[in-house]
């Protein structure tokens, strides 16, 4: 048996919360009064670029590396990202005392591979343009005896993203809110797939839609062509968090089961997101990290009315991109 | 007796925090692995730029105006600010159903005075170069009957600020740590004497420092000279929220009794401040918000092996200034 294929469930969310109280933030619930009266409705936001390591990928990947036993621990774990998913990996390893080998592309941007290195793992270089991430991967796995750690299709990563949306539903009714509608962004769906699963449970009445860039709409399209669909190569988005080619087996198995659909979002609609994230909220967006808001913003759905909660997913983002942002009109 | 003109004590905090509960935030303490390896210490940051209207004014605006009998109320408030204590009157008396009217400098940036009528007050504008907004608010006040609200040398609004330090206080220790030394930023005194009420209680082995700009260290050289000094006119900051003149009566009463000193940053070493926390905390800090972050990062203290706070005390920049922050080398 193979712990981490098989289908996560509500209950794999709440062990998840055990294993991660303490070790990730409890990123707070804002809102704010002037962008209510602007929407005309109750907007929640769930500030997860102020978790460890800037993204919700670090609940995920502490979940999974939590569980591995001593002599896995011992061989260490391997991932492959150039970006959320390597800081995760890396910052939970070094809390568990788990050697990490992270594979990025050499063009990745200095400032990825130095926060990864920064949190001890060992980063290893390859030529995207030559070689293949997974390949790679795969290989140094075996090489050490070593885990390799997936960015979402993984029941233990989704179950990890997935303690967001337990906390979402937790602090909404501290608040005495109800949500009507959870926005969440997408790539290759665990974070959305995992927040499904808790709110499934804790908040049953909640309408929840994946939010991805256009054109690079996998999830949305699958969702409605009832099978796994691909995004065209040579699609571009600002969201570099967003460029997962095609939903994973688990996230999609899921998301059927629970999602309302999806949304598409233009990179000037997430650009929009990021100022309003500036001036109402205080908070420094990335694009993916936006995209959840952008499509609150953009009145993709009535939202008259309604309580409508959104996850500000991850904040890597560098001065320069984020500057030209907001100079963006 | 005016409660107003007596010296707050803990117990006004305490009685401030549950005037507060659910209509404040309960600002999240923040922390970063990266930033404490390269600084050498622990660095906790409250996170009061995710207040309510941006800034931690809108507690102290809240606890005076809460305070009001109902006479009072029906015959309003008024209060003289071209910033944050604008927007955190205007919010608290909407909160409170309370008329507001605030006296604006008629070149205060127009996003300021939208925001302040966008909480439902009367803005009322004045020539900054011709007529003084201190007679001009005792006028409109007589002429109402509405009671005047000042920004900081008043014990209600000294209280409501200090809710911050205790919350710091609580949620230190509900994380395990003890804080040696604690920086928050300083202009009339209002938030750094309020925050030592409640830590001189809830948490004695702490030394407070007020940080200021250069040159406008009136309170640093206040405590030194152990009396009420002032600043040169002349002298300028980019720290627009740090401009005032001279410590209150009230607040350098508390201040000479509780504050270990004063430290003076420079705009270069906020801007550094403002850098770092877009970075590393993923936060929109003004740069009055960034000053007591500014002293920690700035080494103007043997911080070594300490476990430091610092409140991050407002996030209202506009767009151009905090891209050219980001931008300065």
């Amino acid at each position: 048996m193979n712990a981490a294929r098989d289908l996560p469930d509500a209950g794999a969310v709440r062990a998840a919360a055990a294993r991660l109280r303490g070790k990730a933030v409890l990123t707070p619930l804002l809102s704010s009064p002037l962008l209510d009266a602007k929407l005309g409705c109750r907007l929640l936001v769930k500030a997860e670029c102020l978790q460890r390591t800037g993204s919700f990928k670090f609940r995920g990947a502490y979940n999974a590396l939590a569980q591995l036993g001593t002599e896995a621990r011992r061989a260490g774990v391997v991932a492959y990202s150039s970006g959320n998913h390597a800081q995760g990996v890396a910052a939970a390893a070094q809390l568990l005392g788990i050697p990490a080998v992270i594979v990025m592309p050499s063009d990745a941007p200095a400032i990825k591979a130095a926060n990864t290195r920064s949190y001890g793992a060992e980063v290893v270089l390859y030529d995207r343009y030559r070689e293949s991430r997974e390949a790679l991967g795969a290989r140094l796995a075996a090489e050490r005896g070593a885990t390799l750690i997936p960015p979402f299709d993984d029941a233990r990563v989704i179950a990890g993203q997935g303690t967001i949306g337990l906390e979402l539903a937790e602090q909404a009714a501290a608040a005495g809110e109800t949500i009507d509608i959870a926005l969440a962004s997408c790539s290759g769906g665990g974070l959305i797939t995992g927040c499904a699963l808790a709110l499934a449970e804790a908040s049953p009445r909640t309408k929840i839609f994946a939010v991805e860039p256009e054109q690079l709409d996998d999830m949305r399209r699958s969702l409605l062509a009832g099978r796994r669909v691909s995004n065209d190569p040579a699609a571009r988005s600002i969201c570099d968090a967003l460029l997962s080619p095609t939903p994973g087996e688990l996230t999609f198995a899921i998301a059927e089961r629970l999602l309302a659909g999806g949304i598409a979002v233009s990179d000037d609609e997430v650009r929009t997101a990021m100022r309003v994230a500036f001036e109402s909220l205080k908070l420094v967006l990335e694009p993916g990290g936006a995209a959840a808001l952008a499509a609150a913003l953009a009145n993709k759905l009535d939202l008259g009315g309604k309580t409508v909660a959104v996850i500000a997913s991850g904040g890597n983002v560098d001065r320069a991109s984020f500057a030209a942002a907001l100079a963006d009109q």
